[in-house]
């Protein structure tokens, strides 16, 4: 049992409580080949009317003047903070101690663009409007998720985020929206794309997480700002000769996926209500703000593993990734993201494995 | 005359004299499609089979011990510049004044890793261990481009690179190559990739110029490099999620054109041989040194181009990119590089077109 192969057992699964179907690089090309037309003229270092018009479209959605296609995240937001650094002559920039660029990018914020990085708020926690009022420093540039991926998809009520957004105003601090799970905050908030990016001078949104592009990003802002990240991006080597790989498939995942929002949060919240009754199961948020939670086991996470695989075997179901051990002893944890796949599974069911689950690791 | 679209009129070309035939997205998608196999698996940030075998499938043929896949040559080469910067302390960097990091990419050595650019030689020509004697700063790393790409795809003979190199190496330099252009090299050198590459500590290729892929390049150098290189591909956003399309029209290319190097420089060297007797029409080196060349005409560069697209319209073949004005007054340039399309035309005819060109715009 040690020896088997994880990745051929997902491999041969048919069924997927996680995210979307997996689209092999060979149904990728397929899908791409019939969606675009032959006389489709690729883009060309950031250029072209496919890339041109993209971006428009978005910065459309979002209610924001200007748009800059990216190859990454990482680089959009890096480039947004630097922007506003500069203009601001103020290198603070303050996030929540589980944001992206201080645990996932080897501090480049610092080491590539000389920011100080300021971590307000609790870890496990939404950040309030007194945690950053506690902040002794001047603050350039205030950078907020939504949601809080690394805490389960948290979102802040709509009172507390205006808040934290007024009191940032009145100190001068420029706002930057991490959407990079954005698009499933809509539902939460039951308002426009474009009345939540307003609170925000700046906003980064991803195409390769729910909306299962190849990968990609988007900066937007004002026009000054956009033309001054396209400097910034040539210089990350971020102008690509082409994008148009990344650019039809986000295209493909925002008009197939942006419409069911609601849909795949609906059905986070029914799979949580029903999963959170088992004994030893805890979910963070519950019910769940979007389409994303946090399951925590009160088991090993290599033998809940095991029992995943094994379920996976016999059913040709995957109930989720693979865990890992969580801050409190004796439990492990997993993010879960209900998108198309679960969708084709009965909500019952799913309970149904995930009692087997728990029986099978106990 | 003046309203005609010169887009369209070269997207109705169906012969072309520079680079290879141009390939649509959905062609490209189309050919991936049939070349990728069902059960092949994406990359995932930097690893999996496919983006590892295709590194080390490189690394053997630069004979290097470590590659990376990285999405561009901008991020590539900074990032091997500051690794030599941080391992020697010292962050000179020296380099060509034509070098595609002092003018194509905003600088981002020194506002992105504060490097320090020292310019060596005459702009219009190639560098030499004089002109790197009389440098009197200490040089932490040296940045040799072979082919020069600004002045013409010149390289040096091997008697001059080696002692280039060598001197360097006595001043306890590091040396970088930037091989943008370095596959189209072998021919002239008729030495191994190995051999050229065995000359420096690391090495940049590009798989989007004469290979044909999308978008993409590699960096090379031992195993502690390529680590540290990781650490810095992330930093500046550039680990993206997937990056197969990249990959996959990379290893295409790769299959495709590399065996044909010699061809297309046989090629350029015999289309210059022709051309070079037509009254007004310079070109930079003759022979050739690789399949690029400039061409200088001494012709208005307006006058040029609207004659370059009646010959188009009329004879759906397209000899040259748009000229620009030339250093010398009465003259325009444009860069012609030579891939599959040239060798579907006879040398001859190409001749009897650009004699009817230099006609048509006197």
């Amino acid at each position: 049992m040690a020896d088997r192969n994880p990745e051929q057992i997902i491999n041969q699964c048919t069924r997927f409580v996680p995210e979307h179907y997996p689209v092999s690089p060979h149904e990728m090309f397929a899908q791409l080949a019939e969606m675009t037309p032959p006389d489709l003229a690729a883009d060309r270092y950031g250029g072209g009317q496919l890339i041109e018009d993209f971006e428009a479209e978005v910065a459309t959605l979002l209610g924001k003047p200007a748009a800059l296609f990216m190859p990454s995240g990482t680089m959009a937001q890096q480039i947004a903070l630097r922007i506003h650094a500069d203009r601001s002559g103020n290198c603070n920039v303050a996030f929540h101690p589980t944001c992206h660029l201080e645990i996932h990018e080897h501090h480049a914020y610092r080491e590539l663009h000389q920011l100080s990085g300021i971590l307000v708020g609790n870890p496990d926690d939404l950040m309030t409007v007194d945690d950053l009022k506690n902040i002794n420093s001047p603050i350039g540039t205030l950078l907020i998720e939504l949601p809080q991926r690394e805490i389960g998809g948290i979102l802040p009520s709509w009172d507390d985020l205006t808040a934290i957004v007024d009191y940032a105003r009145t100190q001068g601090t420029s706002l930057h929206l991490d959407g990079a799970r954005s698009w499933e905050s809509q539902p939460f908030y039951g308002r426009s794309y474009a009345e939540i990016c307003n609170l925000f001078d700046s906003v980064y949104v991803s195409f390769y997480k729910i909306l299962g592009g190849i990968s990609g990003a988007m900066l937007l802002g004002d026009e000054s700002l956009i033309s001054e990240a396209k400097v910034w991006q040539r210089r990350h080597g971020g102008n690509l000769y082409k994008m148009y790989p990344f650019v039809l498939s986000a295209k493909m995942g925002l008009d197939k996926h942006l419409p069911r929002m609601t849909t795949y949060r609906d059905k986070a919240v029914n799979i949580a209500n029903v999963i959170s009754e088992i004994d030893g199961i805890e979910i963070k948020p519950n019910p769940p703000h979007t389409n994303m939670m946090h399951l925590f086991f009160r088991r090993d996470s290599n033998r809940l593993w095991e029992a995943v695989l094994d379920i996976a075997e016999e059913t040709q179901t995957l109930l989720m990734f693979r865990p890992r051990p969580a801050p409190i002893p004796a439990y492990c944890k997993t993010e879960l993201a209900i998108g198309e796949a679960a969708l084709d599974l009965q909500t019952e069911d799913i309970a149904g494995l995930f009692a087997d689950l728990m029986r099978r690791s106990s």
